[in-house]
């Protein structure tokens, strides 16, 4: 029962502090979002698009977690946005602490959107708060078409689901319309975008929920 | 303190039943391989061919390990192996009670060779000892090419990688040799094969290297 009691007490302390930076974020009047995904299922080329099509309008900042490495904090900033990157050394998922620390160097008074690019794990990143307003799944077609029914909490706990790479469709034994109706079925909430980030396609319409959102906060 | 004592207890009792399960499985002469990959590299896809291949000369029994669904095992018995699911109900990684107590419903007298499928995650299942004599990441080319130097710690207790979905390679913005070439700087003693399951190409060399594996127990 003991580690039942610490991993209780280490979840709750969580949620006291995501609590704390939400209204934080609310009062400063910005969007925050909450990518999981698998490792490699394009969640830093989704931000890299994203800042591209609407970083003139809108002042983005990125929050990027990795267990190794400043690779993606290094293509944000390429891309054009600010970024810290959080190294977990092995951690498996960003906690609110994690994220806490990052955006005090942010200024929150220039920030309209807030991307916190989590590990790449669809697991252990769902049960962790950082704040956010929506949790959004990328969802690589490469990976296969079960991933909602085998690896449910993620897609359970999201409001959005990108599948990423869908040119791959032609090449791969599954659709992209199984992916998205086993998405729907584990949740059917979900807002669904099908984009491919390697060839720019599908993307007006998630850059316009995002813009919709962020017209909400302010 | 106590989150870290804790830690520390659960993983010594694990290695302790992990040396009982690798005295056990070399009593019966047996190869035990434990696949680790991020969801959807192709790990089923790996344990379906390997059955095809190898099965009418070599007896191997499969333990898969996924959240949820049974839709693994269904798979692997399809293609003519025996299997027991487990259901971690969420759990990020297997450990060596849950093979245990699946591995108590195979005849091991009647088994050359082992296959675990850990649960799809590159991060926690790295750190738990299943009792295997060789880990094996499989890697997904789709993912890119980075993964080896951002999730080190697979790699770095691996003794195999296998890339997967090598067929992709003309629709992606990576190499093969790029993710080769990461993961032997990340671990300069892997074994790496490049195949693809899906077009069962690069299988002849990995099978071969499960034969004389499976030589060396007997």
């Amino acid at each position: 029962m003991k580690t039942i009691e610490v991993r209780k007490s280490i979840t709750a302390a969580n949620d006291a502090l995501a609590h704390e930076l939400r209204s934080q974020f609310t009062r400063h009047g910005i969007l925050v979002l909450n990518l999981i995904a698998s490792p490699g299922a394009g969640k830093t080329a989704l931000i890299e698009k994203t800042i591209a099509r609407l970083g003139a309008a809108v002042s983005i900042k990125v929050v990027e977690g990795d267990p190794y490495t400043h690779l993606d904090s290094q293509r944000v900033i390429r891309a054009g946005a600010q970024s810290i990157q959080i190294n977990t050394e092995g951690g498996c998922h960003l906690d609110a602490q994690m994220v806490g620390r990052a955006v005090d160097r942010f200024d929150l008074d220039q920030t309209d959107l807030l991307i916190i690019e989590n590990v790449g794990n669809l697991l252990c990143p769902a049960a962790w708060d950082l704040g956010q307003d929506a949790t959004v799944v990328v969802a690589s077609l490469a990976e296969g078409a079960d991933k909602p029914l085998k690896y449910p909490e993620a897609f359970t706990r999201a409001q959005v689901v990108v599948i990423n790479k869908i040119d791959l469709e032609p090449h791969l034994p599954v659709t992209t319309a199984e992916l998205r109706r086993n998405a729907l079925t584990v949740n059917p909430e979900l807002t669904v975008f099908e984009v491919s980030c390697l060839h720019s396609t599908g993307l007006d319409s998630w850059c316009q929920w995002i813009r919709d959102r962020i017209a909400t906060k302010k």
